[in-house]
């Protein structure tokens, strides 16, 4: 194994996706890589893991810097596969990407790509999760990996806390730069497109518009998105509300 | 409809499980209830959201004061479901469990029953996840019960703040009293059984053992149950590290 940075790479559109593809080609600049992604699309997975089955990851191929498997879990379960059986050594970071469609605001706690990169600095190793503003399968990720190269590179050259990562959502077209935000604060909004099947059974397919609670909040990754900028956001995996600890202690139970 | 607090009451253990049948006991001595719970069990789903089938809600039965629905989706589908669609009007409280078995430190994240929770919470209403240290299909939830009323009560004459909910854990046997606490840091460690199945291919189920990385400290949820104390940690959905929210910014991309 050569002395390169080893990089864990995996997703949550699947094996298949273009941002997968993408992603790889940009990690590959940066050291030796092995891709353990979902065998089909896991969006919206969260952080969830499967306990319920077994699980399996198959190799795919495997040559000089790179080795490539699938995997029939959760993005989550791909990192800690990862990091307990399928990799000779732990991995020195988890980049999770480029996601097809935003993971902004709220959308972190819905969002598997996060799951990965969450999963990943819990092992103690910089992580980073990507999303390109753009949900189409064909989706033009030029710009994308560019900025995916700089953040990279950045990470390389600095020292993010343990047990931190970062949520990268990237704008389409042409960014303005990049922009450290907070998430912003908002929600998903009328969520269902109901609708009755020929037997006369309603069933809804999961839809919705999102609501941005700070409109004019000027540091939220909303903001930055809004404004044609690269958001990054520092995420923890610490979901304790420490400003509401006290006030509860003076509950009486 | 009464003008009893109008209460929603999920799992993720699904809608069999002892569990839930424990916890819609105890909220209807409080309100009307609505139970929208999994039709299988749905453990480790997190904030999951069901994006690429179509979600159903089928009514099991209903009578004055309470309604139960089972559906096909997870935890955090069954509270979408139920505020956008399935019931009447708005929950005024959303409480998830009684979990067979712990969801402490950072099994927060990986937890369906801390995902509705938290979806409760991002609709606007207090919500609480309650979860009981025993993993037992027939796990005795007597003095679970207890406590869940009593936090529930406490919920009722005090204000949670807007985007918070509570994260119960109650230890087995008789509880010494109740604990504020702050999610303890640690992790899951050696985290997969691996096996050979009949066809020489390899697989594996997720097991694992906890370790906790802040064994001296007084003010988690590990030390509260440690010591025989039900812990109440209270979470919110903002994932941001403020803490490194400037040091990224010095950061040269």
């Amino acid at each position: 194994m050569s002395d390169r940075p080893y990089i864990l790479v995996t997703n949550d559109d699947g094996i298949h996706a273009k941002g997968l593809a993408e992603l790889i080609e940009v990690m590959r600049l940066f050291g030796d890589i092995a891709v353990i992604a979902p065998e089909v699309a896991m969006s919206g997975m969260s952080n969830a893991i499967t306990a319920d089955k077994p699980l399996r990851a198959v190799k795919l191929s495997e040559e000089p810097g790179i080795a490539i498997y699938k995997c029939n879990g959760t993005p989550v379960d791909c990192v800690k596969l990862g990091f307990n059986h399928i990799l000779e050594r732990a991995p020195d970071y988890v980049v999770s990407g480029i996601n097809h469609g935003a993971n902004s605001s709220i959308s972190v706690i819905y969002s598997g790509t996060m799951g990965a990169a969450i999963e990943g600095c819990l092992h103690g190793v910089p992580s980073v999760g990507i999303s390109l503003l753009d949900f189409q399968p064909d989706a033009d990720f030029g710009k994308a990996k560019i900025y995916t190269a700089r953040i990279f590179q950045a990470l390389l050259e600095n020292e993010l806390p343990r047990f931190t990562c970062l949520n990268v959502n990237i704008p389409k077209g042409i960014p303005k730069g990049i922009k450290i935000c907070r998430q912003a604060r908002g929600k998903w909004m009328e969520e269902y497109d109901k609708r009755t099947d020929p037997h006369n059974r309603n069933y809804f397919w999961l839809t919705g518009s999102f609501m941005n609670f700070e409109e004019n909040a000027t540091d939220t990754d909303l903001y930055a998105l809004e404004k044609n900028y690269v958001s990054i956001v520092p995420v923890k995996v610490d979901m304790t509300c420490y400003d509401t600890l006290e006030e509860l202690k003076s509950w009486k139970f």
